[in-house]
Order: structure tokens, then C-alpha cells, then sequence
């Protein structure tokens, strides 16, 4: 058995990396073997040049830095941080968006006409904006000034948190004062507090992180809303996943990173494109998707995606990889290194993400075309360059079906209940053949059996009636190996639930069930899942933290992820982390989390890194919930 | 010799604490051995869970972090994280003033009334606000509201930092690429850029970071203008400093933190509650400074500094510090243990900044006099308590005359020459009896003998008739160590240096010359040298980085410090930081800041732990400032 990955492609390629010297993220872990057991336990302090500090876990050596910061206080003030720089990652993927729309608004952004008017129009109504009788530009600048305001102190809470959430919720942030007035102004106020000597109350560090997560939902938020706006709302698609949709005979292009200001231009861009490509002797040009920009493509225009995260260096060493093309976040610095020893290049396109070796062009909202194509030229270019040298290609590909947005969910149900489309799901969930809801989230780590977790968690949950919807590359794992189409529903989904997706399969004319697994696109977007749960909890008149509805991060990684679980457990969900949060060092930090919080805002931290005890314990959470309810339950 | 402490004050309370095994932070330090190399190099990356990560400098070990960052990436991002949580404390600081001076002027906090109109005046007109015919009430809105935008995004660069530097300083930072447009956003920004796969360039990653380190310097500058609009411009005034200024008949109260906005209520109230004292058998209210709250409060006040930074938790173990009340920053969470086992009372009074084991008394500018009244009614409580009880006060105290605002300068200047105050220091700089100026600033730290760098470098550089400013714990350092009175002048000052302080001494009515050591104020007040330098550098009609201006942090400390010394390069000073900063793990990060950082900003890092080779560095460098401005040099 393959100790590195369950994806038959991912092992397939690290034996050619293996046979061909190239080192990958895995054999970098071997190499920082034995990993810093003061670090993995949150317990070292680096905030001052007194230190670096750490605390002795097991009570011989110090007990506190040299300030006299004790485990409780490290461990919180370095979570704090982890938090706010996944908020700052989501919020400035989202401020990106929104200085796009203004842009186009102003006239300065051709490249980014509104695409879909009614979103426009839909957010536009939620903030309050009056929309009768304006011109789409104008109504496009006052939403987008609306969403810039949100990241300066406002008068009152953050509107794309507190318009999107139930009134109950909102109110219970207030109550707890961990309701922030501004996205960038809580992210500065956690790295004040996070200095030497001036916050040291775990318990008051851990209230404004949440504070900082209810910020990183409201970051998301206005990622999925812009995008939507700018390129679209997703609506279900047909299209495949894993290494095999690369195309020896055509220029492929890998399209990696976050933000669909770059891949959904140069997707576009791809199409006026065709014949240069024809005419370097390629079919044409495959685009294809890594990470999150992969999946924002995939939903909109049925881009495949070739793989995920802790792999996404592998496709270069299949020899037909083109051109890699990267915006920021999730991008190992180590691509450039491997692509040299391929045809492949490099290109960054932000002026705030550089990588050493990469080829930089820079892509401004006012000229992305041009520099559109000036990038897929070079891939053009490389792919001449390649003709006649050897590849490897591995045959790995599953169909997947995606485009999930809240909104396409809703369609799809109102085909049973033009009235009430959510009245189908909700009986279904109270006569228990949808037992429940589960959302996938987070990356791969290097430190886990790619894909394992969420493969075995999935089967387990599947199999008893519990609805799965994924994001980013927790969506990009169950696609790869094959969750995301029909035939996974009759083999994974129990009667109740394979019989719900089969209706309304039938009623949208697909040909099968709809898929176990619902892909609702990129990291930001599972602010999809909370308006589905929020939806549902208004109807039934409860506020998010009484449903039935759990996440889990299986193999997270990076700072994001910690911040979207801080908002799954501010919204009142119990949310399951695949492996050890570095929290560990301190009892005070876990017993709040794991617990206290739960006091607060309904929501609670699970750990537990065996995926079979983990699908447990989020299935005994739903029944929990589905009781609290009033509703039937059932054992594991 | 004792290696902890040149004060002898210092020197007697750690005997005290090792004979009542009292552990301080010397004692933490020594358990903290051996301190982690990874971390002192900035080789250690914990930004995300496929990490810690480590970089083995003498490169048998691993030469990557698991996502391929190297060491470059990995000392650059740490860097970047150091400094923005700098700009966040001191920006904090100074929202916090903004949002009092709104207050007052909306007529909700009544004890904070604008103290210094002509200031408010000056600030608004820097601004571009009409003056004319507005109620003082009206323009302190209109400052706030400007303070207030400069922290989210602006159409223009930071006002607070352009409005206040050379107009080639200004362009020159937009040339390349380094005037950020809002304090919170480029702290979200560089929050967001050193998460896992965004920016692995290092001299990208700086450069980013010297605007984080301009923001931070908008900051300081904005903390220094409100203080003065809300509680006064500093006046020269005389007082003293060190732990021979506790009473044992008094009620003694350490004012510890950073913001005046508690300290100088506390002074305020505190002439109201004298009786109260006395019924308690008191003869009166002592109040005594640490840190930079301390300096506020001297600078307005006369309030006499007790100690600084290392040294905070000393004036405990005296047994007749009847309370400490403190704000945020720089305060060490040890002191609630080491209060545990005498009469002090430890008053923590910011939401954001709780301490376990404190009393938390919140201060809002609201209600603020009566919970000053409420802090002082448990001191003078404390003062009961502890009647009859043993107590040991060091005698050791040195005269200190501060208050030397920019303001108080050019006024004492003026004295010499009414219409043109510049001129006579100009005319000194010319012919050589002032070399040039070196400002120190910063901590002190545990892990270098306190003031020793600070004595040596002072008494070097006085000698060779460089004038010595100082601010926050380095103006501590000088004054307890007798740095800033006259005696000092006659004993450290060269003749040239003293014949200028005498005259300025003389021409002010004071009995002898100015110290050869002007203390200016807190951190936050290192704005008021770049005032200084600015108006010189305007007079001679060239930028900062041509003048024979010199900062020194000599025992940095804190991340402020990061972000105060990367300010001093950004306006072309020469820096000196004594100690080695974790950056030496990037041959490149030390080569952009020692070397190539010169031929973009005129500014550069000079990293000298030996204090007379530091002294020397700084005496050439000025010596090829005044070379290149054609005037007179002299050796060393
Ligand atoms: S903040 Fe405290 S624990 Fe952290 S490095 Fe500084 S002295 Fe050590
Ligand atoms: S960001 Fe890179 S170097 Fe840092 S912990 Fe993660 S994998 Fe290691
Ligand atoms: S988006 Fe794939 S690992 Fe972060
Ligand atoms: S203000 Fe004194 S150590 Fe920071
Ligand atoms: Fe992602
Ligand atoms: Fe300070």
C-alpha cells in the first residue's frame, strides 16, 4: 500500500518522480523528520528577540517565556495568528474582486463586464442598495463600495457576516462581543494583541480570533458574491477530474491558485487562442485546474481539474504540462525548481506573489487581456519546445458533476416543489432519508495518506443517509476518486439518500442520481453551505447551531483552514479537524475549544485523526441535533 | 560586576528577589537556555501544519521547508509577520486617540476636552482643513475623521506619513513602490502574503514590509499629535527617575503601558483624591511612570519614571508599590504572580488586554474619571494593608529634565533667534560644534546587560559632540543612569556640543545647559526626531537620507522595535540595532538591509553588538553625511 497517497496518479507520478531524482513535498517531510515537538504543540514563542521561548509540556523545564507568558497565552496568541492570516488571505482574494467591479463600474476594466445581473441585483437587495431604475454600472459600484466598506471600523458589524447570517446569530455575536466592525481593522487588532505584553487571557485571545473567523466568513462570502456576479453563478456541469485530463496533443495549461480574476480570463482568453495553438501543431488548448482557481473554472465553465494540493507539483513531471499559471495562496514555492527540469513554465501574474524563478507578467485589470494572451503564447511556445520528448501520462480520470451553488441547489429542488424548493430537502430530513448535512473543507497535508481520510469518512457517512457537500481541495480529493457522479451514489449513498437524489436527478433530467458528494466550488465558497443551512434555519424557525448539519477538515493545512473553522463553530456547527490542531500544549485552549464554546455559540471543535472514529462522531453530532429537534434518530 | 543591570537600583531588588526566591525574567531566560538557533536565525516557519519547518544554515540538513520555501522566503515572511505586528500596536495605540478625540467632539466623553488648541489647530491645517470660523469642537471631529481614514484604504498614500516627510521622501516611496494606502489594509496585506504559497521573494516580501514599517510611522506620528491635542504639548519640565522616587508615606501608584488616555486621566484624578490618601494616613498619591506611559506622563506631568522594561517587575518586591495599572503592550504577564506575594494590586483596564490574576477595571472614555477614582480607592486600600510591613527601597535616583516636543525645541531655539529657530543648530551643525544627531530608541533587553549599550554609545558619541534624542525605554535608560540633566553635559558633553547647550541652557532662563541627552517622549514620540529632521532637511533644502541623522536601537526588544527601525530606513537613516536580529539565516535578507536597501531609500541596517565599535559606525557614518553636504569632518 502506497503511504503517500490513495490516488492511483499521484502514486503513478512519484514513482517517475523517484525514478527520475525529483524531489517532491513528501520527501521534503522526510527531511524535516523529526518535526519540532515545541512548534506541533503550539508551545513556542518567537513574538520578542527575548526569545525564541518555548514550555516545557511535561513540567520540568520552563514554565513560562522569559516575559512570563505561560502554554495558555503561547498557544493562544499563535493560533490568533494563524487565524487572522487565513482571514487576511480570504478578505484579500475577496478585496481583489471587489476593486475589479469598481473597476468595470468606472469604465476601467473591460475584461470584466457583470456577467450575471440577477446576483447583481440579489446582493445588491440584501445590502439595502435601492436598484430601481439604475444603470447595472452604477448598482455595481454601490455594491462594491458597500463590500470595500467592510473592511475598514464601521459604525456597526460587518454586513457581509451579519446580512447573511439568521438575526439570532448576529445577535448572539453582539452578545458575546466577538461581532467585529471590520475585516482588516480585527486582523490588525489580533496582531496588536498578540505582542509582547498586552493580551494574555487565553480565554479573551480565543473570543477575538472568533471575532477574526466571523471576519474570514464574511471575507468568503464576498468572494462567492463577487465571482458569481463578475463571472457567474455556477450551475450544474459535466467534466472530469485527475492527471489523465492532460492531452499530450494539445498546449496544457494549469491554471493554480485562488482568485478567477486570472482563470476565468484567460479560459476566455483560451477560446480566441485556438487557432495559434492549431497553427504550433497542437488539437488546441487544455486548460486545466489546480486548487481552488481550478474549481472556480470547473464550476462555471466545466474546466477538469488535474489535482490538488499536496500533488499539485506532479503534473509538471508528466512532460506535457505547457504552462503553469499562478495567481497567490497554496502555491509551492518548488514548482519553479522542478519545472526546470521540464519544458514547462512558470508564470506568476501578482505583483504581491512572486516566486524566484517564475516568469512574472503581470496582470492588471485594464489590460488582462493582452497579457492573457501574452501568457498562453508562452505556453504555445513551450509546447513546440516539447515536440518528440518523451511523456508519462497517467490514464487516471473520473467524471465528475459539479456547479452546486446555492442557488443551482435550489433549482434543482424546486423542480420537485416549485413553491417551496426547499420543503423537498427538509422532509427528507425529517423522515430521515437525508439524516443529516456534512461539509467537507480544507487542503491535503503531506503528513496524511492523501485523500484517506476524506475517502473513508465519506463512505461511512454516505452509507448512512448523511448528504455530503465539499469545497477547494477537499472537493478536489472525493472528485478525483470518483465521489462526484452518479454511480457513486448507488454505490456509496444509502437507500434514503440514493432515493432522494435520485428524484431529483429525475426531475433535472440528468440521466442518473445526483452525485453523494455536492461540489459547491473554491475554499470562499463554503459560504454556499451556511446559506443552505441558513435557509433551512429560517424556514424552520431555528438558528444555525439547532441543525443537523457538521463540518470537517480531514486533511487541513494551511492558516485558511483554521479560520474557516473558527466561523463553522462561530455559526454554531461542530466541526471535525482530521489532525492535532499545534493547541495542544495548552489545556485551557483545548477545553475551550473542544468544549466551553460550546456554551457560546452552539458550535464545538472535534479532534480525531481516525477517519472511521471521526465519521462516528459527526454522525452521533447530527443525531444529537436531529433529537434536540424532535426527530427521529438512529444508531451508527 | 553584576551582568544583569548597570542601575544600581536594578542590582539591589534582583538581590532582594534571589534572597526572597523571587523568580524574575533574568531567571526565566536562564531556564530558557539553550534558546532554539532555527528560531534566532528566522529559520523556523510554523505557517502552516505541514510544518514547523526548519533550515539547517550550514546546509547538510534539509534546504527546504515541505512546500519548497527556502531560507530566503522563510527569514523574509517572518520578518514581515515581526514588523506589521509592530505597526498594528503602535497604529492600535493610536486609534484608540482617534476614537476619544471623536468622542469628545460628538460630546460623549467629557473627561478628554482638547488640552492644546493651538495643536489641534496645526494638525488640521497639515491636513487641508479649514479652520477658519469652525468650533474647536468641529475641527477635533474633522482631525479624528482624517486619523480614523488613514486606516483603511485611501484613493491616496497614508496621510499621516506623506503629509509629514519631504515631498522627495514621499516620491521617492511611491517610485518604488512602497507608500501603502491604509494602516490596517497593508498589515491585512503582508498578513495575507506570508501565509503558505503567496510571495516566496524575498526582496518582494521587504519591500512590502518597509511599507508596513511607513505605515508604522504614520502610527507614531498620528499618537503623538492627538496625545498633544488631548492632554498637551510637552514643556521642558524637571523631575526624576528610578526606584528612589517610591515614598513609603505615600500611596504609590506605576502607571505601566502605553496610552496617556489612562495614564493622564490617572494624573488628573489623582490631584482630586489627595484627601482621601491622606485620611488613609498617606501623606499623599505618588505616581510613578514605567515604560512608555511613564514618558507620556513625565513629558505633560513631571510624573517621575520608576523603572523600564526588564526591570518592570522590581519596583514589587519593594513592598510599598501599592498598585500597578496598566494598559497594554510591553507589559509582562509575570507581574500578577510576583504581586501575589505582596500588597500590590495589579490593575488591567483594556477589554483587549486582560491579565489572569489581575483586577480588571475597564476603563471607556465614557465613565472614565469615576473608574479612575475606583482604581485609586484600591491603592489607597493597598496602602492600609501593607501598614507596619517590612519594605526596601533603593535610594538610587537622577535628576531628569524632559519635555523637549519639537515645539519646545524650536521654542528654546527661538530663543537664540527669534524669526529663524533652525538657524542656530543649523549654524552649529556647519561649523562642526554639533557633528550630527543620533536618536535612541527602543527597549531594553534580558538578554544584554541593561543600559550598557546605552552608556557606552551615549557617553562616546556625547563626547564627540554628537546631540543624543531619546525616546520610550532608551530615554529611560539614559535618564536613570543621569544622562539627562546638566551635570551630564558638563561631565559627557564635547566643548563644542556644550558650549551649544549652554547657550541654548541660558538663553531659557535654566539655571545650567541642556543635557546632552533630550528626552522626547514614548515610543510613539520618535515621530517628533523625524519632525525635527524633516524641518532641518527642508531648511537646507534636501531630503532625510542626506543629513547627519543617525538612529540606534541598542537593546531592541519588541516587534515595534522591528517596525521602528525599518521606518528610520525608510526616511535614509543610518540604523544601528545592537543586537543580531533573526534575519542572519538569508545571506539575501541581510544583504537588501545592510547594503542594497541604501540605494533605494538612502537608508540601511547597521547590526554592531559591541556598543563602542556601534558608536564608531554611527560617528563615520555621520561623518559621510557631512562629507557629502561639503562640510567639515574629524576622525574618530
Ligand atoms: S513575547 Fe515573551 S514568550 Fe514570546 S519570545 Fe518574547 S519573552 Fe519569550
Ligand atoms: S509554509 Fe512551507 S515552510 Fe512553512 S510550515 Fe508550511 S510547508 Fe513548512
Ligand atoms: S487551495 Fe489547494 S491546498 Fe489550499
Ligand atoms: S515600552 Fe518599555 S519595553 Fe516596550
Ligand atoms: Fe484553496
Ligand atoms: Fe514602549
Amino acid at each position: 500500500m502506497d503511504t503517500r497517497s490513495v490516488d492511483l496518479a499521484v502514486q503513478e507520478m512519484l514513482e517517475v518522480a523517484f525514478q527520475n531524482k525529483i524531489e517532491t513535498a513528501w520527501d521534503r517531510l522526510n527531511s524535516q523528520q523529526p518535526q519540532c515537538g515545541f512548534g506541533e504543540l503550539g508551545l513556542c514563542c518567537r513574538n520578542c528577540t527575548q526569545g525564541p521561548c518555548r514550555i516545557d509540556p511535561f513540567g520540568d523545564g520552563p514554565r513560562k517565556g522569559v516575559c512570563g507568558a505561560d502554554a495558555d497565552t503561547l498557544v493562544a496568541r499563535n493560533l490568533a495568528r494563524s487565524i487572522v492570516a487565513g482571514t487576511a488571505s480570504h478578505s484579500g482574494h475577496s478585496k481583489h474582486l471587489a476593486h475589479v467591479l469598481k473597476k468595470w463600474a468606472d469604465g476601467k476594466a473591460p475584461d470584466y463586464p457583470v456577467k450575471d445581473e440577477r446576483k447583481l441585483l440579489a446582493v445588491a437587495q440584501r445590502h439595502g442598495i435601492e436598484v430601481e431604475g439604475k444603470e447595472i454600472k452604477t448598482i455595481a459600484r454601490l455594491v462594491a463600495e458597500v463590500a470595500l466598506e467592510d473592511f475598514s471600523e464601521r459604525e456597526t458589524p460587518i454586513a457581509f457576516a451579519n446580512r447573511t447570517v439568521t438575526k439570532s446569530r448576529a445577535e448572539l455575536w453582539n452578545k458575546f462581543g466577538i461581532n467585529p466592525i471590520g475585516i482588516d481593522s480585527i486582523i490588525a487588532e489580533m496582531m496588536h494583541r498578540t505582542t509582547l505584553g498586552v493580551d494574555a487571557d487565553a480565554n479573551n485571545l480565543l473570543l477575538g480570533s472568533i471575532a477574526a473567523g466571523i471576519a474570514d466568513y464574511a471575507g468568503c462570502h464576498m468572494g462567492t458574491d463577487l465571482s458569481d456576479i463578475l463571472f457567474g453563478t455556477p450551475t450544474p456541469v459535466f467534466s472530469e477530474m485527475n492527471m489523465g485530463v492532460l492531452d499530450p496533443k494539445q498546449v496544457n495549461v494549469a491554471l493554480h491558485g485562488h482568485n478567477p480574476v486570472l482563470s476565468d480570463l484567460l479560459v476566455q482568453v483560451s477560446r480566441e487562442m485556438r487557432e495559434e495553438a492549431k497553427m504550433a501543431g497542437a488539437t488546441g488548448i487544455n486548460l486545466v485546474g489546480i486548487c481552488c482557481t481550478g474549481s472556480e473554472v470547473l464550476m462555471r465553465h466545466g474546466v477538469p481539474s488535474c489535482t490538488h494540493s499536496v500533488s499539485q507539483e506532479l503534473p509538471i513531471l508528466t512532460g506535457i504540462l505547457d504552462a503553469m499559471v499562478v495567481d497567490y495562496q497554496c502555491v509551492y514555492p518548488s514548482i519553479t525548481t522542478l519545472a526546470g527540469c521540464y519544458s514547462t513554465k512558470v508564470i506568476t501574474t501578482m505583483s504581491m506573489a512572486k516566486i524566484p524563478g517564475a516568469i512574472h507578467i503581470e496582470i492588471h485589470e485594464e489590460d488582462a487581456w493582452e497579457k492573457g494572451k501574452e501568457i498562453l503564447r508562452l505556453a504555445i511556445a513551450a509546447f513546440k519546445e516539447r515536440a518528440g520528448r518523451s511523456f508519462h501520462v497517467p490514464q487516471c480520470k473520473e467524471k465528475v458533476i459539479a456547479g452546486f451553488s446555492t442557488e443551482a441547489i435550489v433549482a434543482a429542488l424546486a423542480k420537485l416543489n416549485q413553491e417551496e424548493p426547499l420543503q423537498p430537502l427538509i422532509d427528507n430530513i425529517v423522515n430521515g432519508n437525508i439524516q443529516g448535512i456534512c461539509l467537507f473543507a480544507g487542503c491535503n497535508n503531506v503528513k496524511v495518506r492523501q485523500d484517506e481520510n476524506y475517502i473513508i469518512m465519506a463512505k461511512e457517512l454516505a452509507k448512512r443517509n448523511v448528504l455530503l457537500l465539499a469545497t477547494g481541495c477537499g472537493a478536489g480529493s472525493l472528485g478525483r476518486l470518483g465521489f462526484m457522479n452518479g454511480e457513486a451514489t448507488k454505490a456509496y449513498a444509502g437507500e434514503g439518500m440514493k432515493a432522494v437524489l435520485s428524484a431529483i436527478g429525475e426531475a433535472n433530467g440528468l440521466e442518473g442520481p445526483l452525485p453523494p458528494v455536492l461540489h459547491l466550488g473554491s475554499c470562499v465558497d463554503n459560504s454556499r453551505a451556511v446559506d443552505i443551512a441558513v435557509a433551512i434555519a429560517e424556514k424552520l424557525g431555528v438558528d444555525t447551531d439547532m441543525l443537523p448539519v457538521v463540518a470537517s477538515a480531514p486533511e487541513y493545512k494551511t492558516e485558511k483552514a483554521f479560520s474557516i473553522g473558527t466561523y463553522a463553530v462561530a455559526l454554531g456547527f461542530p466541526t471535525h479537524l482530521g489532525m492535532v490542531p499545534p493547541v495542544v500544549g495548552s489545556k485551557q485552549v483545548v477545553k475551550t475549544l473542544t468544549k466551553d464554546i460550546r456554551g457560546i455559540t452552539g458550535g464545538y471543535l472535534i479532534v480525531e485523526t481516525n477517519p472511521l472514529e471521526a465519521a462516528k462522531k459527526l454522525f452521533l453530532a447530527i443525531q444529537e441535533r436531529r433529537a434536540d429537534l424532535g426527530l427521529s434518530t438512529r444508531l451508527w
